[in-house]
């Protein structure tokens, strides 16, 4: 959205020229500003309509955090500077004065009416999430949904276009139509809470802040140790369901499986007591610590896993159940006597047959109900030692690893696909390494790159460049670099994919794995990125020329991230006050279209 | 400090023995704990001493958090545990229970009592910092100090040694004897106010937390235009005072030099109203936005900076005031009319002579006082275009480029020198960039190497490795990778230096440029990693027997870490709760001196 109060500089370069500041995030699909001027908001504004006891709390929510909140944008787009090589001083306006003054008398806006038509669509993958939403010039003003789902998105909307007129009223800048449904279906946020604890009530604020912003999934991996009462769990979901996000839990297995297990039957647990560490390859048992692994040959494991699914599995009312499948280590079998008599009664046996024994005795117990829709870590289709032969084909993929290319390796194969892509979503990245006794940091001086490559290097202009562990490298962090908003709303996670293909893609989840995470970081390490991936999944990143709309998202985001903070969610700031302040004088480019299409 | 519960597992390997659990941070240089028991430490406990208004405040505030906190360490250093290839469950004994049981009900330390011989040394670079304490195990305790500062420290030692008893009660673990100073005068953290404003209520809580880790030194860059009255200016120093810590400010000149100056006299500042970007060179004025520095040949700019100077100079107690020179721009001088002129007028002249220009008309007004000592960034020696050529040997250095490099150029001139390393110091660094519409994160695949790079890698092993921007590569921060404490720990800033060029190496601070910083996430950015910094710049950051502790230091900082939450400083979480449960079983390496002399 452009602004049109720079008239000086370069406005006849715009198409869209409407004349308005606030921009919700994200942006909706099809939104047409009028220009007869805007209409006031009555300070006893509300919300009906539809009866629902989901939609009630939503129109009362809405109502009262719009009256509360009266947020005049902080910073809003402006057409980028025009310098000159040896520039005289220009002056672009006074924004902190902008448009807000003369409100259209006749006009004012009494009550937003809701209707929805269907409510009995379960919030479950796939509902209806659209909406439609009309201010007139007249101070009437609608939402139309054909679920509960499509109608809080659209209360969301409506919360981010009536803003305060800066004179302690409410507004809406001018009249507007919107037409908006989602671009993926499936648009979360996955949080570890087995590496640190992280308590509900922080839980709740994340389901806030996806409310914001559409994203309507968020997953939790847990391990049986913690300590959430089932009371919590039943409280977490029934509130991520008054705002339409989706929870559901991920119990990781039969990897990564240790503490809880432990304490239900120890001998479930093969290499549970044996080391991670890299220097002793022959006691090597796990990519990282705490080693442990359910003992796929071992009959009783079935049993104790059936107990713990049954339990978890009745707390949730999603269809979706993630049941892990990542990073199985080989070496950690060796440690168990089931296992190894099973190989040797099986001499031809591969580690993927004996994962197929693991999804032959397992899968039957997870498909619980009818709508039972599982999901599983990618590696048990990917991995180079335990990729099963036979998983079936509506097992839900979720994808992070070797980006693209595995995408199009699964959905080419059928799958369902959920992206996760370390080097693209990944909220954990970049903060160095958590391991202890590292020595790689202990290095004083950036080693010398031997003549040959630096030779090479100079003769073969490359968009690689040579770094070392701690100068300008990896430093620790597995999936290097921090994954910045920009990296996060740029990516095309369904490019080079068929028509087909692409349809298996069915949405995406960041995950933010905790082993440096708990509740006093949390905020900030999800907010502002995740509004990114919120508008990427729900509207894309490109506008209607087809261009990646980075810069339009910037002043965007900066405003958004000051109104969670407003909100009481701790997001990160992302650049200084000045470039806050001053649209695009902090590009990099000045070139507008430098992201291209 | 290795603790001897552990019994069954490799105790005899251990040359230091003493069985407590407690272990300050920064550990004291000399320590000698006995082993005849705990001692009681009284609910009414005082401490008492040498009348002076900062040590009566002292003692209060000591006393009154020994008995709120009442601090169980959380984690403490075990023994390494050393698997067999096929190892039995080993139980390492339940550190829950520990060997807090059973005090020496004849001793019970009821008062401290500490005394100062010089009430009147200040709080200046170089002042005694060293102090004695005593616990004996007849109860009793006494901290000796030859200064007000020493003294403070000596109290915080003290804080650290008195913990809770696990039964509401307060202990000292064991008799103990310590004597300490610290290993560098100069022990800082620098706070950049100016990029975004920091509120004095977060700096009162990073100044608590360095004196917790008896960091003796606070920076403030700031700009002029920022809203700290001098009322607040005045309370901080004092704030910091009465802590040990000194305070004092940059005004960055005559680079990044605009808002504030501009307000004041516009013609003072040249080429602001220019543009920064890269991808217009003949445009580019600065190495990040926004652009503008003081006019060099503009005589009246040295009347402002007078007048800045002295209302700025006038607040802080400290001799140390840092004038800035850092990544001055010769671009920008195209768009002065005087410094073209000065040039046309001086047709030998170089850049050196330029900044020499300003120097001899500057630093007058800087040395307003005997024992004014001026800090400057390395660039005005070492920087290609504007190395001055007679910068005075007594000013300071602050080194923030190239590491050793640096300080032995530096050290070699004879210039007292500031560690800021950017590779080893920086806490701002890993976060991606804050810069906007900068397409280099648009990459959807990592590139691949061309094969005659690709194969002399693989000819030559290399610590070096390929990556991209997006991929293991820098992502956008400048000084990538983050700076993990492993980082800050073992960084040997004085290695290759003579002992005569060593002993100009006054310290090192930390800085936290604040491009992606502000209150809401100060705390994390700082802390536990300045406690590290703290610790190499105290004891330093090796063992009795001369290898890199930092085996030692993990548990120490972990739990360090989970005190200053108490504290309500926070800090960020450094690993996994079972890593910080279960010392070394998240050991990269099991070679605990992997990390070497």
């Amino acid at each position: 959205m452009k602004l049109s109060i720079a008239a000086a500089i370069g406005l006849l370069a715009l198409t869209l020229t409407e004349a308005v500041k606030v921009s919700p995030l994200p942006i909706p699909t099809h939104i047409k500003w009028a220009k007869s001027g805007p209409i006031k908001v009555d300070n006893n504004f509300r919300i009906t309509g539809t009866h629902h006891e989901i939609l009630n709390k939503a129109y009362a929510r809405t109502a009262k955090l719009i009256k509360k909140e009266r947020w005049v944008p902080q910073i809003w787009e402006h057409p980028a500077p025009d310098f000159p090589e040896y520039p005289t001083f220009e002056k672009r306006g006074d924004y902190e004065e902008a448009s807000y003054r003369h409100h259209n008398k006749k006009a004012t806006l009494k009550t937003v009416k809701v209707s929805v038509r269907n409510l009995n669509a379960d919030l479950q993958l796939g509902v209806d999430e659209s909406y439609t939403l009309d201010i007139t010039a007249s101070g009437q003003g609608s939402i139309k949904a054909k679920t509960i789902w499509g109608a809080l998105n659209g209360l969301q909307t409506l919360n981010q276009i009536i803003t305060g007129d800066g004179r302690k009223g409410l507004q809406v800048e001018q009249p507007v139509e919107i037409r908006d449904s989602p671009k993926f279906s499936h648009r979360g946020i996955m949080f570890d809470t087995a590496r640190n604890f992280i308590p509900i009530k922080a839980l709740k604020r994340q389901i806030d802040g996806m409310s914001y912003t559409k994203l309507n999934m968020t997953k939790d991996a847990f391990s049986p140790r913690e300590i959430y009462t089932q009371r919590d769990i039943i409280n977490l979901v029934q509130y991520g369901r008054e705002r339409g996000v989706r929870v559901y839990p991920e119990i990781d297995m039969p990897g990564h499986s240790s503490s809880g297990w432990l304490q239900v039957d120890a001998k479930a647990v093969t290499c549970a007591d044996s080391w991670w560490d890299n220097d002793g390859w022959t006691h090597h048992t796990a990519v990282q610590p705490n080693p442990g692994q359910l003992d796929i040959a071992y009959e009783p494991t079935y049993k104790l896993i059936k107990n713990v699914y049954r339990e978890v599995a009745k707390l949730f009312k999603d269809d979706f159940f993630h049941v892990g499948f990542d990073e199985l280590h080989r070496f950690c079998y060796n440690y168990s006597t089931p296992s190894m008599d099973w190989f040797r009664a099986n001499p031809q046996a591969t580690y993927g047959d004996f994962a197929q024994l693991y999804l032959d005795k397992a899968l039957p117990i997870f498909r619980d109900r009818r709508d039972r829709r599982l999901v599983m870590w990618e590696d048990v289709v990917t991995s180079a030692d335990f990729a099963a032969n036979k998983v079936p084909k509506d097992i839900v993929m979720q994808s992070w690893n070797k980006g693209l290319e595995n995408i199009k390796t699964l959905t080419q194969q059928g799958y369902d696909v959920i992206v996760s892509s370390a080097d693209f979503l990944y909220l954990d990245c970049g903060y160095g390494g958590w391991v202890s006794n590292d020595p790689r940091y202990n290095v004083m001086e950036p080693p010398v790159l031997p003549k040959a490559i630096q030779d090479a290097f100079d003769a073969n202009p490359s968009d690689y460049q040579p770094t070392s562990f701690n100068f300008l490298g990896f430093g620790g962090s597995w999936c290097a670099p921090y994954k910045t908003w920009q990296r996060i709303y740029g990516y095309d996670f369904t490019k080079g994919l068929t028509k087909k293909e692409a349809k298996h893609v069915i949405g995406a989840e960041s995950p933010l794995w905790a082993e440096q995470v708990d509740e006093h970081v949390l905020d900030y390490k999800v907010w502002p990125r995740a509004a990114a991936l919120a508008e990427n999944l729900w509207s894309g990143n490109r506008n209607a020329k087809g261009f990646k709309r980075i810069t339009e998202l910037t002043t965007r985001i900066y405003d958004f991230r000051e109104r969670l903070l407003v909100r009481e969610i701790t997001a990160a700031p992302l650049t200084s006050k000045y470039c806050l302040k001053n649209p695009h004088n902090c590009d990099l480019h000045r070139n507008q279209t430098a992201w291209g299409k």
